[in-house]
Formats: C-alpha cells, sequence, structure tokens
C-alpha cells in the first residue's frame, strides 16, 4: 500500500506538503491539493488506522430508512456503532445519491475525507459506484451487494438461500404444494439471489415451480394488483414475498376483498422488519438480525484493514412463525370467487 | 441454552452432582454420569465461556496433514491457535477417524470432553458426524464443508466462486479457449463447489465447456491416466486441476511423455499448497490463505460463543501466477503425438 513518502517522491513535492494536502490544510494551493489526491488515488494510498488518533469510517446509506428506532436501518447502523466506537473508530452517516457517485470516484471520496473504510447500506446494482467497487483501493465492506475478484471488497448479509430453503420447508410442513413469490424489482442483488434460491428450494422439496409461479415488479402496486390475482388463478395457497411490506401489501389486498389471511391465504414476507409484529395478522416471516448485521459488518471491515480479507461473510437466517401462515385451506371456494 | 440447575432438576439430582459427573469426577457412578450426559445432550447443554477459567475448544482433523510446517493443515492450525490462546482458549488438536465418530454423537463427545466449541477440517461428505451437524448443539465451524439451516455451525473457506472464475479469466487471457478440468472425487463439499464453478466461470467467459471436457475421479492414477489423455484428444491447451497435488501428477505424466509445461500445455492448480514453489515447473494456482482461514476459522467460532451466529465466512482467493501457465501454442503436434 502506498505511503505519503511515495507519493512525495512521485510528485516531487516534500512530505509534509502531501500530508498537508490531505488533510485539507489551507496554506495548500487548490491544483496541488487535486494532484496530490489524484496520485494518492493513482498508488492505492488509503489512510492507515494506525498513524490515525481517531481513525474515520464512513457509512453510506442510500434506499434505506435509519433514523429512526422502526427502520430498518436503525438497528444495522447501532449494530455497527456499538462495535466500532468501542475499538476507537469515528463513525460518520453519509446519505449517499447518483448526483455524489456521479460527481466523485469512490476511492478519491474516501482519501479526501480522510476515511480508512466505508460500509454500504441499501445500495442497488444500477448505482455508479458499484463499477467502482471492482477495483478499488478502499476497504469497503458491502451490505447485501455482491463483488466478486476485488480483495479490498467484503459482502456482508444473511444467508438467503438458507432463508428461503427454511421458508419453504415451513409452508411445505404446512400442507402447502403450490407456492407464488412475489418480488420486488431484480436489480437488486438480493432479489435476484432470493428469486433463484425460491426455485432452487420449490424443486428441493419437490414441488412446482415454472417461471409463471414467480412474479416481480418494481411497483409494489403492480405486483399486487397484477401478479397475485394471476398466482391465485394458478391455485396457489400460500406466497412468500421476498420483503414484508411486499406481504403486508398482499395481506391488506386480500382483506379489502373479503379472502382471510391465513385461513384462506397464507402470506409469508422476507427481513423481519419491526413491523411485522404489528401486522393484522402478525407476519411470519424470515428473520434478519440487523444489530448482528451491523456488527458482523465491522467486523468485516476490521478484518480488511488487519489485511485478512474476506470475501463474504453470511448470518444464519432464522424462521419467524407468526400468524400470517397455517395449514393450506382444502375449500378455495372464496378466493376463486374474488378472483373469477 | 440449558444449565447445570436444568439438568440436575430434570434428572432430580443436585447441581453438584451434575457437575461432578460432566467434569468426570470419580465420585459419581458410570451410570450416573451417562444419565447425566444424555440428559445433557437432550437439552442442549453446551460449556460457556464465561465460567470456564481456560475453555476449551477441539480441532478434529482428518484426511489432512498438519504436523509439519510443508503440511496443508500446518497453518490453518497455526493461525487458529494464533487466534484463540492470546484470548485464554486451550486448543486441543484431535485426529478423527469414522470409528470415533460412530462410536459416540457429536454432542456427546463435545459435552464429555468439556469442549466449548469445535473446527473440523478436512471432512468428506460421508464421515457419519455430517450428519449430527445438522441438528447439533455445540457451537461448530467447518472448514470447506457445508451444513445449511443449524444456527450452530458456520462454514469457513475460500470463495471458490471467486476462486475459479479467477483461474479461467486468467488462462483466457493467455489465449487459451480449450480448457480442460480434472478433479478428485466428488464426495467433498469443495471439490463439488469448484466443479460447477468451473463450468458457470467457462460459461461465463464464453468457452466451450461440455461435460465432457471436465472429469473426477477418487484416484489420482486414474485421473491422469486414464482422463487427461482423453482431455489432450479434444484439444485442450490447458488443464486447470481441482487440487495442486492433481496438478503436480498430470505435470509429471507430462514431463515423462515429452510434453513440455507450459509450453506445450499450461497446467494450473488449487490451494497453493507449499510444495508449489517447488515443483518443475512452479506451479500457477488459487491461493487460499491458510494462516488467514485459521485466524477466521477462529473469529467464527467466538462469534457463535457470542451468540452471533454466522452462516458462512468466505476469504478471498487468490490468483498466483508461476511457470507452470503461458500463452496457448499454436501448435499441438507434441501432444497429439503422445496421445494419437
Amino acid at each position: 500500500m502506498a505511503t505519503l513518502d511515495d507519493i512525495a517522491r512521485e510528485l516531487g513535492v516534500s512530505k509534509s506538503t502531501v500530508s498537508k494536502a490531505l488533510s485539507g490544510a489551507k496554506d495548500v494551493s487548490k491544483s496541488m491539493r487535486q494532484n496530490v489526491l489524484e496520485k494518492a488515488v493513482e498508488l492505492g494510498y488509503s489512510r492507515g488506522i494506525r498513524n490515525a488518533t481517531a481513525p474515520r469510517v464512513a457509512v453510506f446509506i442510500t434506499n434505506m430508512e435509519y433514523s429512526k428506532p422502526e427502520d430498518f436501518g436503525y438497528d444495522i447502523v447501532a449494530g455497527f456503532r456499538k462495535a466500532a466506537e468501542p475499538a476507537g473508530f469515528q463513525v460518520d452517516l453519509i446519505p449517499l445519491d447518483m448526483n455524489m457517485q456521479s460527481r466523485t470516484r469512490y476511492d478519491e471520496y474516501m482519501v479526501f475525507g480522510n476515511y480508512c473504510g466505508g460500509l454500504f447500506l441499501g445500495l442497488s446494482l444500477v448505482d455508479p459506484w458499484i463499477k467502482d467497487f471492482e477495483t478499488c483501493k478502499t476497504p469497503t465492506v458491502l451490505y447485501d451487494n455482491h463483488v466478486s475478484g476485488n480483495p479490498n471488497v467484503t459482502d456482508v448479509g444473511v444467508d438467503n438461500i438458507e432463508g428461503m430453503a427454511g421458508a419453504i420447508a415451513y409452508l411445505r410442513s404446512l400442507k402447502h404444494t403450490r407456492i407464488g413469490y412475489l418480488s420486488g424489482a431484480l436489480q437488486s442483488h438480493i432479489y435476484q439471489q432470493r428469486y433463484q434460491s425460491y426455485f432452487r428450494a420449490m424443486e428441493k422439496n419437490g414441488l412446482m415451480a415454472d417461471a409463471d409461479m414467480a412474479a416481480s415488479a418494481y411497483h409494489i402496486h403492480e405486483c399486487v394488483s397484477v401478479h397475485l390475482p394471476r398466482l391465485l388463478r394458478r391455485g396457489c395457497t400460500a406466497i412468500l414475498c421476498s420483503s414484508d411490506l411486499l406481504a403486508h401489501s398482499v395481506m391488506i389486498w386480500c382483506r379489502e376483498r373479503g379472502i382471510r389471511v391465513p385461513e384462506d391465504l397464507s402470506v409469508m414476507g422476507f427481513d423481519d422488519i419491526p413491523l411485522c409484529r404489528y401486522t393484522m395478522p402478525p407476519l411470519s416471516t424470515i428473520r434478519q438480525n440487523r444489530v448482528e448485521l451491523g456488527k458482523s459488518s465491522f467486523y468485516a471491515l476490521s478484518s480488511q484493514l488487519n489485511k485478512v480479507q474476506l470475501s463474504s461473510l453470511l448470518l444464519h437466517a432464522e424462521l419467524v412463525k407468526r400468524a400470517s401462515c397455517t395449514d393450506a385451506p382444502t375449500d378455495l371456494s372464496r378466493v376463486q370467487n374474488v378472483i373469477k
């Protein structure tokens, strides 16, 4: 890894100039600062943790709420802080938008901001920095995303394959054989993974799962109003959803039409967001333990900083049984009346 | 998790009897000890780390050499010790055979031995305890094996998918388009994974890979003497192997027949065992960083003991370029003469 000396030598300036430039001191010209910055990125300089009194790490958040305890991101951030702060790290939360990513390359942003590492929550596959992660020099942890082949990047998440297998096995144990799957847009890494895992789990359980037993759409409304009736017409007695919010919308749609959950239709979500305990009925789901995800994310980052380069770290997915699933109905007439 | 009190209450004996029985004290009868042991296993008792002065962890080893620095297992064990011992753990190395596994259930063995957790190196899918891992209560880490659905078990290994992708992309960059794959017996989890990853990586690189471009056999001899000539007859200019030892045998077979490695045939291994630097020519391979694997295994175990239940933890796989691979040959006559 490049040092301040390397940058100074390459540019033919003093080490103190480089140091000042990187720390944003006023007595270094703007153009010199830019030169130093570019050279630092080119050489793969990243701020070490040893020399810094309070090394800084950045938690970037996009497409995810995190400010209140009932938000999905809240506990992840809390878990991360709980592990990082006692270890002497300063944690900055940074809301991330597309503009910011288009304006500055990721490594530049990190060198400029004096960050020794970053955690990303909520990125989608269309975010511009996703491309940067293939080659970035900064120790980086991606929650629920996957980049292969860059030793500086670690993926953290729950074991979606295990989670999906648990969900299908559970519904199967309740005698459901026609289990439909509704998913959010497949431009997210985890939604892709869950989608594939659904088919694998169905097959493993000897259940029918052609492509028409699953559907995805960007808008929850489309998923529920267009695809749900289609799945019900195919005789599905259980609907598994890629997220709890989607499952909740399915339950509301059913209630509005007199379809009883779980008597007429079992509904299951994924994630176990705080809302699940309070839906009507309370939602069965697959838990992502968010505090543990946050702690594990810090472990993955500190592992990188200590040169143990993890590729991925997955938590166990936990089946949470609540009231939204029960034995498969023998009488399908109520559902059939609604959708006929 | 069950406590000594729980066991005592269930059996209607005193807590001190339970404690003595579990620690193997002489003044507890053999039958009482057996009762306590069985109840302990039934209730999911496992020795906590808080109450023990030097908590003991077991490293079970089978099908893997580990006593000398040039052995594959040596550095994994060293890395594990390096992390575990400063943390106050006593590490016992236990050679594991089939008899031992058939005689005693895994959880019983661990309660009986006063172990708070175990690491397994070298297990194959036919080992009897593999079945026990689906339901075991003891915090357990499996190197290069996979068990889904038990929160008490974590898999540790390198990212084989990434490693295979790196190997194929590297050979492709050397203009090889016909890349054959030789594998050890597919009763090992990692050999299965590497086998599948080979086909995926070939496809991703737009290269031909029907089932006949790959072969597996239990005996290295069969792989090399039966399958290698077949692959060469199909025009392969590079042979990728599931292990370094297999690749080494391929190189010896070639040398004995006047096929030059790498001029006539590129050969690549997997694992980077210490031998690879000294083969003739030195072997290109995918590195498993064994010290880091050992350290990460301890992290995974201590994470279990602290109730952060990881499903899997994978290290980055690293491409190591040595002299056994070069540009694809334009003249195939020397190889064709040997195998005609």
